[in-house]
């Protein structure tokens, strides 16, 4: 069922592999896309340079990045992502929930996608989360994604009084990572632009050994393509 | 059934009438207290000293302030309390979603506080909602609760991996103004410390006539009591 051209759509956009498909895939939708993107004190910010560069690339009619002070007052949860904690480096896959996790951050995200969402008359938010790589993650499994669709239909005025039905879309949620590479290479997804790395260099090169790292040149392997990122050494 | 003196819990800040309650209620239940409160582009800062006040008076073990730019970029929803929007005064009670509604509002707030209660390991979070004089809003109703708290439930490492049980606490739901105020009363709030009105002069007197001035005043009329805020004219 292809929406009207005109129906808007919310679109999460991290800058890294998995949300520049989720971009490329609402497009393919036929959604108009208003992406978002957060500034919630990371490390670096060459996330929110790779967003730029994929939302430009994609010509959205919107790109809005949103600041959070998610690390003010000494952050919340100690992350590597937001701390000074040490990213973990070839790490087993299966280790539980890894140091990168920001206590409730795609709820956060969310919501805040809800409320621009609301904003502009969209129905649908699209979100790159993945159950099948990131296990460790409770806010990238199915249930998680349920239970933020029956809430945010009962917790806005578009939903309880205009008749808005809001449906959030998680199109990774069940691909592995080769998957999601071929789904994007098969949309024209220039993974160039994106930055996955949790510890790259000043420069911007990838470290090639922290999760992400790891998950997306495995991803690139299995597929059979090279990975057009940066690595350093 | 009282919690274990050390048993720590979030309560929601806003500086008004029905937060400083509650956060009476929390600390009567005996938790002990960390209070959040959100700086989002509100169009003054009284209500943000006016959570300082009541923290600090109420002996609070933290207060955090976090901020978010909902009103960055243009804002999320054309709101009252963060545009140039006229507040509405003296309008009928039974008028519809007021323009005081904030898209999402809510729900992005119990998300971060979410976050911080995972963080400190809490699994109560108090909020001041309240059903009764605020119909009008989509997100201060028992629905909204009962699906955010499932949300927690869901989407926290804290209760998926490690057993935590979140609990949204909304001890003002189902009560009206009159009897928020007794409550209050009863614990010793002292409600001077409170702001309330979406509009107050610059020396932060309050107009007496927004939605929120008008149900404060009618509330303390209704207990008989004098509202000790500070009214202009």
């Amino acid at each position: 069922m292809e929406p009207a051209r005109d129906t808007p759509a919310v679109i999460l956009l991290s800058g890294g592999l998995d949300s520049a498909t989720v971009l490329a895939v609402a497009g393919d939708m036929g959604f108009r896309r208003h992406a978002i993107s957060f500034d919630y004190g990371q490390r670096h910010v060459l996330e929110l340079e790779a967003a730029r560069r994929v939302a430009a690339a994609a010509g959205v009619m919107e790109h809005r990045i949103v600041r959070i002070d998610l690390s003010a007052a000494g952050g919340f949860g100690h992350s590597a992502l937001t701390d000074s904690v040490p990213v973990p480096k070839d790490r087993p896959a299966s280790a539980g929930v890894p140091a990168t996790y920001v206590p409730a951050r795609n709820t956060i995200f969310l919501s805040i996608a809800l409320g621009y969402a609301e904003t502009i008359g969209a129905g649908d938010i699209f979100i790159g989360v993945n159950a099948v790589d990131y296990s460790g993650y409770p806010d990238c499994r199915p249930e998680f994604i349920r239970a933020f669709q029956v809430l945010a239909n009962v917790a806005t005025a578009a939903a309880v009084q205009r008749g808005q039905r809001f449906t959030i879309h998680a199109p990774l949620l069940t691909l592995t990572k080769a998957q999601i590479i071929r789904l994007g290479l098969d949309m024209g997804v220039d993974y160039s632009l994106t930055h996955s790395c949790y510890d790259p260099s000043g420069d911007g090169a990838a470290c090639g050994h922290c999760d992400a790292c790891r998950l997306r040149l495995a991803g690139f392997a299995q597929v059979g393509v090279k990975d057009p990122a940066r690595y350093r050494g």
